[in-house]
């Protein structure tokens, strides 16, 4: 079969590699329909994640067609169509059973990471019983593939951490794809005021279309500033940090209210600087977290009730084996006005 | 009267002052009972409260009798035994609405701090109604003296936002009067694991005695290291940090296990360095939190009860006019072996 | 002033009765500019309240001017608008400090009950500075009147008890006001599917343009039947009561999921048969509730930010004089096809 | 091997059976080293649970060695100690992943009932990894039986589901063995005031020396003015069903206060009068509960660090073999005085 294979920082093909084959009893075999690449799949790329190593097939988002299952699989059979999680769930460790699938024993994140992934015409995916959804027949496939990571990333670490209630006022610095998840989840809680800050005007423009009701570029205006004085100097209840770096993370511990919320959703390189000398006393609760992608049921539910409309995220198509052009655009997001492509097979 | 006054940096004295009398309908006039001296009344005698200004009466804790009311206090007459809370409430503005009391419009703290204070033989209460609490007749008022501040601080801001459950381990970092209220309240939902961390071992011995399943002496053993080994590698489920130092938090941050809580009670004057870097992935949540005093009422029933005995916290008593031999008994903390001391009028 | 008063069942004027005047510190008086009719005082009306006694002006519901302020009131001044709360809170008895402002010690529903209503020119209201609401200047007055009882009664003893959340399966039992205003309130958590169960048209008809997405007559149709086809054999997550009649609640037995919620409502008249030899394996959770109005401010956000539109359920608008003939309206709803009625001085 | 057989109402026998074998790769077998007896045991007895066929081998409740494991098993090898769960969980159906393993598409409570169970030499276990759990090796055993039901059912649909808090009131109808697994657990939040209601002095006795701090025989007082009068009038916080009859639920009705909740445990033949026509406005939640087995890692973790001792319910201790002498004893628990009975191989 043909996959998208690393070999090493900048170096990237589309090539040939044997087809997966059943490892274990609870393994599958997911031709994949559609695909997508995440922000995390540039920084492979760049070598920025020590646990990739030359020769892995890069991907961990994509739905597909069931091809084979393990003995134990009891979930899905030949032919099922399914949503792939970014997130392998064994079902039966600690963490599993406290629904932190993130940090499976046997799993997490390991989907073109630890294993082989899905920006291929085939996956193996361990665990199948709890690491693939069933897709419904009328289903958008293209809205589902948001669902593999960008959405549960953008609602459970954002959204759900950050404790979004009707009435509240929430601000979501980083207007990427993940913010933009943010946004249009945040909605599932009905806020009174969401602000989106970015650098991007294209990026802020689209944010408004999805439902934000300020938007700020703080590259030309004094963040902190606006968002006082939208919330009444009093900062918003929640803030959510989806770009990871110190500036952002800081901007958030500027404009959170008292009594609020950050909830962190970037992926960190450095340490930042937490102002205890200011919030000690201002009752505020800071959250981490890497995806469970326990809410993806919940999500699918509200895809197919017209609830949620994730497509608005996809800007471009490619096929299948067009990966290497579709790495380009993603790459080049600010100037191709790119949010999520699709790679259809 | 006799109160004790802050003259700036260094200088205190016990001396004359106005009896306070009824400035608002929502007064009351106390006569201190019982009072006592917190850590943070040293830091404002050192000089490090800016908001304390030369001439103050300064205390925030103790129990007394009602000697006079406002017109609109309904839930005191005169005779009455109050214990104050080191929280002043409105009861009517938006934050006391969402049980914030800390961040009363109109109150918080005030007492000792903004207005004169306890450690005098009479106060001036605001908005008596919402900030004092009625005492039985049976109590014992020394015990209800760690019920102003202490005991309510070690619980919300620690073992509340820390959400202690049962069968969970937790670590306390810092075994002075706020961490071994701490320990006394975690208690209250039966966590397997409690370990004390602190340099004291007088004060580690102390904290066996009041519940601590293990105690490490930072001084001399690799705190990180044995609380690994206490936890089978994964960290605690709860951190606390009753300290105030960059050195105490970042302690908390490398013995948190994943999926867990650091509650920060400390009052810090620097920022201290979060760890991203590897906290984004691990599905941790940071709280802060000056008291609300919220908990008061249930401390109470719990002393009452006999399910709580902060008595254990006392170790000196004193006459309220020597107030001053307290304070130096109080500032050599380790060498006298003094947690809370206890003025009686 | 002139007033509408109860003169024992079946008998009400609008008549002549003396302004009402300051009687506590903590009192305002309120020149009423809008006020409706709810259910409630249809029962009063028919001699079924028997708290009420002759001679009571009627009404708990309204928006108005302060026209007088005792001397504790700081929230408000002469002039300001106001939103009137049905509940009274004193703000410092023991259940206003746990938000539970329903079984206020010196308030509760005590307006149009226990003391002069708001179906006047002028109000007394006792704890103005716990028990009204500012109204900004931009707001639209008869939006708000919905935010005295309806509103969040129905989203308090409804949704929020009910437990209502992302992709849940919601049934509403009752499409009168109080069922609709639980259908507009139940959209601040968009649940995938919300069904509205009553027995007359000319309100489903309404309920679908609000938002349900499946409606059942239940006078024509098996309810039951239909909620497990809906629900694919499974039953609701969230079954909400808002009639007041035990074949009502035990529809929401018959139809509530395992692990669903059943919240009530509706004012029950009489005992009703809870099926406890099948419901006890099965994992649910009935509430009950008399609003608290605790969620008043945030339902004042969602309106000035346009999230919620409670003015649809407005049909009729009279001058305040009419209002012998307004409740001759809202008492044959069916045939009026009345929902809430506007009453402006 | 030799196990208790079920031949019909009234017709059991200690006799010769095929000794089970792994029938699907997720299996275990367990050679019984100590069991018990339930009540529900009881009911089977008199032909009571329909679902349980002539021949089948009773007991859903034990500790064991795993003899042998099936090819997906992979928490577990032979000659492992292991905790048996009442309730057998997949770990991969809707249900399971909520953590409500009580309804498991494919397991609940099968064992005993549906399958083969533990009063025997050796028993089949499906779905071991998700429904067996590992015994350290310093565990006091026959403590560690009372984890297989009745310790998480008394937790778990009487304490968790009845909300008991730091400083409430507790009552608990019913001092059998889940009544006292209860007021155990109960502990673990440490409310101020716990009440046991029983009809039986001795179980009320015993109740004291587990930690009641009130009793009522509610055949010779009249239990709910005691209540009152314990309650200063305003009820219990909590109420804790643990019979399953109409009059102790409807008990439980009469002596909750506002704002409380009401936890029902028992099995229940019957409907029961819910008093709506006075509730509706008490703020009160009502909850149903199978068991659901979830916070067994949490009570062993606690049995483990001795915060909770289970062995004081055992009254009574045979041999395996004799098992039915242990039935008649524990039939006749007033008599016998008679709690929990442990039957060891």
């Amino acid at each position: 079969m043909k996959a998208l294979v690393y070999h090493g920082p900048g170096k990237k093909s589309w090539e040939e590699k044997p087809k997966p084959s059943i490892a274990e009893a609870t393994d599958a075999i997911v031709k994949i329909l559609k695909t997508t690449i995440c922000g995390t799949d540039l920084h492979i790329m760049k070598g920025d994640v020590p646990t990739v190593t030359e020769g892995r097939i890069i991907g961990h988002e994509g739905i597909g067609i069931i091809e084979e299952v393990g003995g134990s699989v009891t979930n899905f059979k030949v032919g099922d169509r399914v949503l792939i999680s970014c997130i392998t769930s064994c079902g039966k460790c600690e963490y599993c059973k406290k629904s932190m699938y993130s940090h499976c024993e046997k799993g997490g994140w390991i989907l073109g990471n630890l294993i082989d992934g899905t920006q291929a015409e085939f996956v193996r995916i361990p665990y199948a019983d709890n690491s693939l959804y069933a897709i419904p027949a009328n289903a958008d496939e293209e809205a589902l593939v948001m669902l593999s990571d960008i959405l549960p990333t953008g609602f459970e670490c954002g959204v759900l951490n950050g404790k979004v209630k009707p009435g509240d006022s929430v601000a979501i610095v980083g207007a990427g794809p993940i913010g933009l998840a943010v946004l249009l989840t945040a909605q599932f809680y009905t806020p009174a005021v969401i602000i989106m800050i970015d650098q991007d005007d294209n990026r802020l423009k689209t944010a408004l279309t999805l439902g934000a009701t300020h938007t700020i570029n703080s590259a030309t205006e004094n963040a902190t500033e606006r968002v006082m004085k939208i919330t009444g100097g009093k900062g918003v209840d929640t803030a959510i940090e989806a770009v990871g770096i110190p500036a952002t993370f800081e901007l958030c511990e500027a404009i959170i209210g008292a009594g609020g919320h950050i909830a962190n959703i970037g992926v960190h390189g450095k340490s930042v600087t937490l102002h205890l000398e200011t919030l000690w006393s201002r009752n505020i609760t800071i959250t981490t977290r890497l995806v469970d992608t326990v809410t993806t049921p919940m999500l699918l539910k509200n895809v197919l009730a017209h609830k949620l409309d994730p497509q608005k995220l996809i800007t471009h198509r490619f096929k299948l084996e067009e990966i290497v052009k579709a790495y380009d655009t993603f790459g080049n997001a600010a100037k191709e006005k790119a949010l999520k492509v699709i790679l259809s097979s």
